[in-house]
């Protein structure tokens, strides 16, 4: 059966060397995985240099990953791949009638311990002085996607880049936990808060993630966006990220994660001193017991 | 044609996303390098939780490596995919008949800095204190392996672990360089030193190569093995490891590098009141005007 002059049984070896006690699960995996590496490196005929090439630049991406930054997380996203497993935990989910807000990537940018905030907060603690940043009032209600009833006491938690395309810890200019916050829903089901209308901006190019870009000759910018992850106890929690539709990265997003049913449209906001635009956007969250993927 | 209920657009679309500007062998080798992973995450519907556990996994190899120490490569060690890439890089040369000594990984503990010594010398600068360490004298020729010509001031490096199982810059107890040294073939082509009679040891099992290898319910031990590198100009480089045939661990490394034609026999040396026993060995390299295989 095999199409090429390697030894044809090595890579059996190394799948039947596993040992007897090993999760069913984890020995799937890792048969295929084993397999597909063997396939990639025979079908394209890898040699030392071109693997070790590769050695270095996956551990060049664990040197520059710490807690507040994951760049094998960017590897994989720039090559499609947490799109892709993102695409595959919720498509059961995306496919319903009448679907819950769409999942997207949760990228590598996000932090545990970002702080909750007051109803109405603005987020924008280091407002940027480059004057491109546009203060939006962003609100709507986190509710059941099946019975519509709003869910009180749900947490909104979200975060954005500056105009300058960094997020606060890669900037020392801003605060920390700027143009991020934590939002419980009122009686209501509502949440509101002022942030930045969201601006295009780069991945970062100091790491492999940006070195495979140029070596792939594509460009590394993301469209405009702002993630949401919302939790409510007896639902499925919800990682998603929604973007302008005015952005010119719509259609060529450098990590693959816009989906259609999450792009928004910013709109004019009257008679607030705060912001001239304004962003309506209601969450519908999953109940558990509809849960049907498994995942 | 797709056989997967997933957007069958999509991996195409990450693949054509690289611009004209790219090296064609770069373009090949991540064309099939996105494929091959997006067919393992989708033939297994890959979960987010999954596939970040393999993130996390890949990035603490990254934090653990430094110049000292590959966690990246052992990773790929215990998958066999060095010993893979090493098969497909030599391939022509391993068929050649009456061939040159074959290939074997060079493993994550070699160190680039390794100083000279005198043909002679004793590399054990650290006696093992477990009475385990068995002195062997070992030389032999540099030839190439056509002409059977001996090359004069051909470097052999060599590098061994010592009974303990740890390599010197793994083991505080050891001396710097102990059990390590480049040697300079003499006017007849002869190397000679002397070393330990190498034993089994395990591989390093506080990273992510040996946590894999205990999911995989697998033993961590290599075969006893003394690792060799031979230069000279106008030869191709090699790097191989050999085998002492009393090993119990020969037909299940547990990074997949044994090959019969690298197993040696130690045998009794008389009348040296430095070493007991003895392993002549040449080794044979390939004029680069034979290179054949393009590598």
């Amino acid at each position: 059966m095999a199409t090429h002059r390697f030894d044809p049984n090595f890579t059996d070896t190394v799948v039947s060397a596993m040992g007897d006690n090993v999760n069913p699960r984890f020995r799937q995996l890792m048969s295929s995985l084993i397999r597909h590496v063997h396939d990639f490196a025979r079908e394209n005929e890898l040699t030392i240099d071109e693997w070790m090439a590769g050695v270095q630049l996956l551990n060049w991406a664990g040197q520059m990953s710490d807690a507040k930054r994951n760049e094998g997380q960017l590897v994989c996203d720039v090559i499609g791949l947490e799109s892709l497993v993102d695409e595959i935990t919720f498509k059961l989910a995306d496919e319903a009638t009448d679907a819950p807000t769409a999942t997207a990537i949760l990228g590598p940018f996000f932090r545990a311990d970002t702080p909750f905030r007051s109803n109405g907060e603005n987020i924008v603690k280091t407002v940027p002085k480059d004057g491109k940043g546009e203060i939006a009032f962003m609100n709507g209600r986190v509710m059941d996607f099946e019975t519509k009833k709003p869910l009180v006491g749900a947490v909104v938690e979200v975060w954005q880049a500056s105009t300058n395309g960094l997020y606060e810890q890669q900037d020392s200019e801003q605060e920390e936990f700027n143009l991020r916050g934590k939002f419980k829903t009122d009686e209501n089901g509502l949440y509101s808060f002022y942030c930045l209308r969201p601006t295009p901006y780069p991945v970062p190019d100091d790491g492999p993630a940006g070195k495979l870009l140029k070596l792939m000759d594509r460009h590394p910018f993301r469209p405009a966006h702002i993630h949401i992850i919302a939790t409510y106890d007896g639902y499925r929690p919800l990682t998603t990220q929604i973007f302008d539709r005015k952005d010119p990265y719509l259609t060529n997003d450098s990590v693959f994660a816009v989906k259609d049913s999450l792009i928004v449209d910013f709109v004019e906001r009257k008679g607030d001193p705060q912001a001239g635009i304004e962003l309506n956007y209601d969450v519908r969250l999953v109940a558990d017991e509809s849960k049907t993927n498994g995942a």
